[in-house]
């Protein structure tokens, strides 16, 4: 039976990089789209575009495509898309699938999630770069991609844009808790994946947040959208089936 | 060399689910037994059936079989069950095998081991329900068996009987500390059960009440038995070899 | 490209346990050398040898033969060589690849890593054995070898030699921290090795103190370099490369 599945990147992607994942999901009968986001598009204000902008845009691409019954999949800062997406036009969705994603309380940002280190870099690579972010490559081949070869880590490092800082640091509003919310729920956790350190990780810290959800889980880092995508491609089907 | 195995059912099942991992031992030439508790075989009386009664029936059955040198694997609740036939009947066992179990100190219940949500969750069913409980499918469906496809959720769920409330109530009485006790133990840990919640988990909170013990893991939620009895099994003879 | 490996042994091992895994490196065009640390070797004086001995001889292991770019390589107490390693001749190094390894701070033993119990054992087993350990076979056969048969958990036990107890006792002293050293820095965490419970576990506590660094995990026990080589060596292949 086919399912309308919406992908929703993370920060620094656009929704060309899920295409491989998408790829999967399409030979397995479904519907995929890979919108991109308002401040990760081509000639975007990356100074000024904020988490609302980049929710709106996600809300604005299903109404106009009046998709239904949509199994929302977020990856990473597209946890914090998809959750506010979710606050707005749940009777579009089906089910939300957070794939090492953010799960925000209401008035939380991203940043109020991660560790303070990486708050204090992105503070500081922000101030020098008007605003918009983006990541060391050492810390993107160790931290981020630890599972690939050198030339993927640095093939993909390329493909990445500069992240308005707003929308790590805007506060979410959201009307219910998510865990609140009559929606089916999964969380993929890439098992390897340490963009998130593993003492302050991904589940079941934020994944909990989730009130009662499907886990799935896959070994691969947090970017197998490139490194693993049909591993996680089966991951993602098996966590947004009914 | 063949060992005797017997395998003792969860809450909510009966030993007829346990007998795809049996045939899977069976086959690599061991004595595979599985028995149903008390309580929940048909014609019970499930406002009364207490963990006394179930373990009575447990220690019973090796007795009556005349079973020696058993390895004795409990899943879930079974648990509970094997480790109050070991404080009985130690002398007939070699190897205790639990199986994403409840592991219990002195006195303690199994509601004592699980979240308060879980509790409140069965003392609601129970005061409807003649003080039996059973699993909303909801919950069934996305913690329980979250590697399953939808069919089998459905298929498995209506399998289950109704669980006699004391089993989960009661407090078990040991007279010896389990990691005192001078037997091998091993725990088996299905990486993706989060029938607990992975922030209160199986692993390592209750397995490492054992004291000395073998863990063996693999993938997979909590109903292997149903959804890769297969690669359970593997783990089981792993976790029950010598 | 051909990648220098020195790999480092844990206690009680010699070089010659690691040869599975380093002629699986060959393979993959590697020059790989396994050298038996001071205190592990025959005729040395195990009442005596201390950690400094031992991270001397590593160091003059790599001096001598005028290796460079090092990929440096230690497994368990192998941590405490390399790290002292690591102090001395960063120079001649690439990365520091941790082998479910300890990774101490400054003025850190091995013993100030583990758990109170093992300590306790240690200090009696020493007491008697003129200051010399080892361990009990049924705490290696449960807690180490656990992925291992009984007979490859025998057989390996009898190549075990005694460790003398100030390479567990003496205090390292690192210059700067591990973290701060400009070196590449992997951590390879075999999933089911419960040699430190998962209560007090190798990773993140251990790991997590290497600042940025690569994780790379497979299943398995503590003792891989016996109970599965073939998949140890792809992960220190994945840690190790650039």
């Amino acid at each position: 039976m086919a399912d309308t599945y919406v992908l929703v990147h993370g920060a620094w992607h656009t929704g060309a990089e899920m295409e491989d994942v998408a790829g999967v999901l399409r030979e397995a009968g479904h519907a995929v789209h890979c919108p991109t986001l308002v401040g990760n598009r081509a000639g975007d204000d990356r100074s000024r575009v904020g988490l609302a902008d980049a929710i709106d845009s996600a809300v604005r691409f299903i109404e106009e495509k009046d998709l239904t019954e949509v199994r929302l999949a977020g990856h990473s800062y597209g946890g914090m898309v998809i959750s506010g997406v979710a606050d707005r036009i749940a009777h579009r969705l089906k089910r939300l699938v957070y794939v090492n994603a953010f799960v925000p309380l209401d008035g939380e940002s991203l940043n109020d999630m991660v560790p303070p280190q990486y708050v204090a870099m992105f503070d500081a690579v922000a101030g020098a770069n008007g605003n918009a972010v983006s990541l060391p490559f050492e810390v993107w081949r160790e931290a981020f991609i630890n599972d690939a070869d050198l030339a993927l880590a640095q093939a993909s490092y390329e493909l990445l844009n500069p992240q308005p800082y707003r929308t790590f640091t805007d506060k979410i509003r959201l009307r219910e808790p998510l865990a609140a919310l009559q929606l089916g729920k999964s969380y993929v956790n890439c098992q390897q994946d340490t963009a998130m350190p593993h003492s302050l990780p991904w589940h079941p810290r934020l994944s909990e947040r989730l009130g009662l959800f499907r886990l799935v889980e896959c070994p691969g880092s947090h970017e197998m959208f490139f490194s693993n995508p049909g591993r996680l491609a089966q991951a993602i089907l098996e966590a947004g089936r009914d």
